[in-house]
Parts: structure tokens; sequence; C-alpha cells
């Protein structure tokens, strides 16, 4: 490869200091940031983003689902581009690096081909998806610009539908506008994403630099227990229809099933009791299910097993069972033309590289649909994710961002070895 | 006893008018009433009760507690009173029964007084006590009463602060007014409530009326299991600490302890998740418990080997553990004068008649303290409860009316035989 290109690096200063100003917005006393989907604090890192696209003398494009890009025109006119990103919103009380990495490192990226001149046969987006966690739909601004996003998934968002209107009018977005951000296929080379790992896998192995192979897939559920209130003090436990029972006795369950799934993950991240009094039997419980498997027919075969599961312990407990999807993401195998990229740009820099499957869920599982995608990771102290715990040191993010803006000349002008 | 006073009988057409119109004050879609103490809808029925009362020709008497009382001086100047009454508010989405028979029936018994002209060695009075349920503190007005409520209560009420606050406001009442509620133990000839038995024992041996022997003991507590929030894709079931498998297999211990109280009841009637998204592992799970037992030794014995149980769960999955007590009240003996009395009552009447325990709690406990307490029951329809299908036959309803009046008369008079 042209050893001019080969030579660019990141100015790691200024990317630290972008990346401190943005972990003040919306900042918590934990250390971690709040950021829900279309919150006022989201908004105002949004906000944020945007001036400073704009400072840099880039555009800054957005589109019908919200999503924010710098877009900068480094290819021949009606070059196909490359987009280069990651998300700005945040878990309920997340961490500072699970998303914001990303965006700025695809920032600093555009910024180090804009300063040196570089042309490349394509042009550069640098784009912060609307909604990537999910408190409101999930993947919403990935999946509206993949043109996979359906009007049902907007009509039952898993966040609840008060909060997806009230976030949308927050922001000044509409549905109509969100199933526009549709793009063509054919004028995107592809997706690349720098992202923290959010396990321990490379740090056991000593790796600096996790090349993903595939994207596991996601399913979620809503179970209803369904019992009878009774009073509390008069009902004998034997004439009780006890939801707070049926749910208790699936959680423990659904992690024991587990152990016929190496490599998958279950979790129950909450419950709803009602009516929820000291005094009153618990007439039902509502259980939010999710449940994530590297291959889809695996994905299909845990969430029988676990279905069989609920529907036991509502049986033993006799409990009525009622099942609500909300949402299933496939399973996304990574670009080989990507993989190759990201590995050369690593070996160029002197890293230590790992392929490795993501276990969490990102973007790259909507565009998938439409475009060949990359992923590169970088280690989390602890393995600690969505938690202000979170935590990579900043060699490793400057490494990651170096590695995303080697792997995307290289990607870009084809020159991968 | 005089045959004047024991021909006397309630108005049954009169009683059960007064309980249909009350029963619309905030009915819910399934039968039952929604009047959480010190919400517009139980505000409503206390309104309504007020109106009643001046309509009868009695006096409405409103203490600091914003207990509502009729009050027919029938006895001498400076004479003792006998309190008869019950609570207007409800268990949310609760039934018609519990509370407003008893002081409805109360009331009737004032106007069958009132209307014969019959003079007694004491006053009357019938009582609506506040929030009896427990949606705020739970047996508030009937503690103020007492003298027994405390300012920690306040402070720390079992309904959490913001609610009380709220009600307080609402109602126009201050927590000084509550405190100033409390009344003279020697202006005091006792108190006998009638209520729906809420269990089946008295139709299981074919009894019409219950002479209570007792009032169970209640304890209460929030249990906080702490662990951490993490990814829940991420993170691998061996390295998290997940707060919703302790409060699960808690609730399911807690259940099997109780095996070892018989005659005790255990409930879980909530669980709170933090942060409580489908995919975060929660880090904190709050667990809203209560237990009954029928003596004080007992309950103490119960609450010490539940928190056990809490303990070994929160060890067993790597949590901490935090006991918040949210309550605690004693057992009740029920006076031997009392009972003397509605056994009596119930024969004159021709009423099959049974001994028996509460296993609900009532405002009969706080006021055990200051006076001796009597309690009637009558027979719940399958031993609904708290529920809105919670329901008992007019006939039933009727009978006990007529037993409370003709065993207030007997007690006020001393003619127990």
């Amino acid at each position: 490869m042209d050893e001019r290109l080969q030579d660019l690096r990141v100015n790691s200063e200024r990317l630290r200091r972008d990346f401190n100003q943005l972990a003040r917005i919306g900042a918590t006393m934990e250390g971690g940031v709040h950021r829900p989907a279309l919150s006022e604090a989201h908004l105002a890192a949004r906000a944020w983003f945007c001036e400073r696209i704009q400072r840099d003398g880039f555009t800054c494009r957005v589109d019908g689902a919200g999503n924010h890009s710098a877009v900068l025109s480094c290819g021949p006119e009606g070059a196909a581009t490359l987009l280069l990103g990651s998300h700005l919103d945040s878990v309920p009380h997340g961490g500072r690096f699970d998303g914001p990495l990303g965006v700025l490192a695809a920032l600093e990226t555009l910024r180090v081909v804009q300063e040196t001149g570089t042309k490349l046969p394509v042009h550069l987006e640098a784009i912060d998806f609307t909604d990537e966690e999910g408190t409101l739909v999930g993947e919403l601004g990935s999946a509206a610009l993949a043109g996979s996003l359906s009007e049902k998934e907007l009509a039952e968002p898993r966040g609840g539908r008060p909060a997806l209107e009230e976030g949308l009018a927050r922001a000044g977005l509409t549905e109509r506008g969100i199933l526009s951000a549709k793009r063509q296929p054919e004028t995107l080379l592809g997706y690349l994403e720098l992202h923290i790992e959010q396990g321990k896998r490379l740090l056991e192995v000593g790796a600096q630099i996790g090349v993903v192979t595939s994207i596991v897939g996601i399913g979620s559920c809503r179970l209803r227990f369904i019992g009878r209130a009774d009073h509390a003090g008069t009902t004998p436990a034997d004439e009780r229809l006890d939801a707070a029972m049926g749910a208790s006795a699936f959680a423990l369950a659904a992690h024991q099933e587990l152990l016929n799934f190496p490599g998958c993950t279950v979790n129950i991240g909450d419950m709803r009791f009602a009516p929820g009094a000291f005094n009153i039997v618990p007439a039902e419980v509502t259980v939010s299910l999710e449940y994530r498997a590297p291959d889809p027919a695996e994905l299909t075969r845990l969430e029988t097993a676990l279905l069989a599961r609920a529907g036991a312990a509502a049986v033993q407990h006799g409990l009525a069972l009622e099942v609500e999807p909300a949402g299933r993401v496939e399973p996304a195998l990574m670009s080989q033309q990507a993989q190759t990229a990201i590995e050369a740009a690593a070996r160029s820099l002197g890293l230590r590289h790992l392929p490795l499957s993501s276990l969490a869920g990102h973007d790259g599982q909507a565009l998938a649909a439409i475009c060949p995608v990359g992923m590169v990771f970088v280690p989390s102290q602890d393995g600690a994710s969505h938690s202000p715990r979170e935590y990579t040191r900043w060699e490793d993010c400057r490494n990651g961002a170096n590695v995303l803006l080697q792997a995307a000349i290289r990607w870009a002008t084809g020159q991968l070895g």
C-alpha cells in the first residue's frame, strides 16, 4: 500500500479532548453517562456532535430517522460511501465508552483524511445512529437506513409506545420520516465500526485488537404469569395462584436451561408486579426476558427451550402464561474483506489481534442486510459494560482509532495486503 | 335483657341502599372499588358518608387524622363512648365489602338507637378510620386515635413518603394534626367492628357468624438484593452478580420455610428491578415481604427464619442484602366481654357462630392498646379478599349488622347474658 497513506495516524490528543467533552453531557455521579435515546441528554450530545462537525468544516447530514453524520466528499463524483460510526445514546445509567468512542474515532478519521488532502475512491461518512441501545426500539436508526424497520416495530416498540412518542416529539421526528431514511445498497461500499469489546476475551489472551467475525443474534419477549389477587393473610398457601412463584421459578429454571447452551446467554432484566402491594398476593408478574445465540438455528432452539421452562413454571403454580415477542435480531456474519482490512491494519501498527464474535448487538446487524460490515474491538477493563464501571485505557482507544483509520483506507482503496 | 331492646333490628333495605350507593364511588370495571387511602375516590366516599351522617341528623366529627364519625349522644352527660366502625379506603383494585360493610352497619346501629329513642349508659359513635389498608402507613387513623403512631412511621411510611405527602395535601391533613388525634382511654368503653371474614373457615363449618378471639400480628420489610449492572450479552453467567437470581431464590425459599410455621403466612407482594432493562443484568431488586403469625414470639421466630433465608440466597448469588423494616403490628387478643356479647347476640338471633382468629389485620389491633376490642365476622364467598371477586351474600351482611346492633347494646348495657 501507498506508504504515505500507511503512515497516517489519528491525532490522539484532539480525539481525547472530544471524548472528555462529550462524556460530560448526561454525566452521572457514578462516572458514567445517562443518555437514553432521544432524551434531553442524548439530544444535547447530538447537538454537540453537529456543532463539532460544522466547526471541522464538514457537512452535517441529519436523516429522517435522526441519524447524524459528518460527510466528507473525498471520492470522485457519484462514488459510493464507506460509512464509519457508532451511536451516542446509552443504556440507562451506562458508561462513557459504549458508542461515543466509535463515533468520535470515525469523525477523527474524516479529519485526518481531510487535513492530508487524501483522495480516495469513495466518500467517507461518520455516522451516529439513533437508538442503538433499544430503550425505544433498538437499532432504530440503522434498521431505518437499511429499510428493514417495520411499521409494526414502531407500533409495538420494546420500550413502550408512550416513551417512543415522547422521544420522537422531543427530537422533532415523525414515523413517516423514519421510514423514509432508507438508503440504496449501491450507494454504500460498506460499514465499519470501532467499539469496546464489553467482555474480557481480549484481555485474557493479551490481545490489543479484536477482529469481529460475527454479531450474536438476540431475541426478547415479555412473559406474563397470570394468577389471582388474594388477601395475603387469609388465603392459605395451597389455595393461592401466586404469580410471584411462577416468575421466580422460571428465573431460576432459565439459568439452569442455559447450561445446555454453551456460548449463549439469557437475562431476566425486569419483573413488574401487579397490583404490587405488601398485603395482596400478586395477580400478575411480567418478566422481561432476553436471550442470545451465535447462529439462527441455535437462537430458535434456545427460545423454544426457555418458553418450555416458562410454561412448566406456570403449570406448576396454577398460572396462565402469555408470551409477547419484543424483538428479534438475527445473527450477522462480518464481511471477509472488512476482516482482512482490519487484520492488515492491526499488523501494520504492530498490534496483537484476535478474531472473535460479538456477544453484544450492534447496528452492524441491521446494516449487514444491505452492505458488507466490519467491526473493530478494543479491550474493556474487567469486561464491564452497560455500567458506569465501563472503562477502556486511552492507549487502547487510540490504537483502536488508528486501526479504524487504517482499515478504512485499506478497504476504501482495495489495498488490503 | 330488656325485651324491647332485644327485639331491635336493623333496617335491611335502608342499609342495602346505602351499601350500593357507596359501592359506586371508585367502582371498577371488574365489579370492585379502587379507593386507596386519601385518593380522590376515597375522599369522595368520605364526603358521601359525611353528608349521609348529617342527613340522618347526627353530628359529623372529623379528627386531626381524618377519621370521620357519626356521633349519637344517647348516654348521660360525661359518659364514655362505645366506638363502632371500620374503614372506607380499599386496597388498589379491591372489593366492595372490606370496610364499608362495617362502617354502614355502625351507622345503621346508631339510626336504630336514635329512631327508637333508646337511652344507653354510653354514647355511640360510628367511625370510619383513615388508611386501614396501608397503602400509606397502615392503621393510620386508629393508631393516631390510640396515640401509638410515631413520627418515624410518618417519616418512613410503608407506601413511600411522596404518596403520603400527596394524600395529606389532598385531604387537607397535616402531620401535627394526625398526632393530635389521640383520645383518652377513660373516654372509651370499647371498640366493636363488623367485617367480612376474608377466608373460608365460616363457610367450611356452616357458621353464619364469627366471634373473633384474636387478630394476627403482621411484620413487613423491604429486602434489597444488591448485585452489579452488567451487559446481558457479554457477561458470562458465572461472572454475574445478578440480583434477580437472589430475589427469585428467596421467593421460593420463603414459601419453603413457611412449611415450618403452620398457621402463619408469607407474601412476596412486589419486586422492583433496577435498572430494569432487557439487556442489563439487574443490579438491584427490592422485594416487598410481609409475614403474619398469631402470637408475638412466633412472629419474631418467623421473621428471623425468613431473614436467614434471604441472607442465604444473597450469599449463594454473591449479592449484598439490605433489610429495611416496613412496619410491625403486634397480635391482639379480643376482649372477653366483647366476645360474650357477640355470642349472646348471635344466639338470640338464632345464628350459628364460631370462635376464630383473624388472619387479616384490622384497626382493632391499634385500639386494643387503649380499650377492649371485639370483632364480628360474616362469611366471604370462596374466601376471596382484597380482590374484586370479594363477595358476601346480603343475608349474611344483614345478619352481621343485627349481631353488631345487639352486641353493642349488650356490651353498652352490661347485660351480656
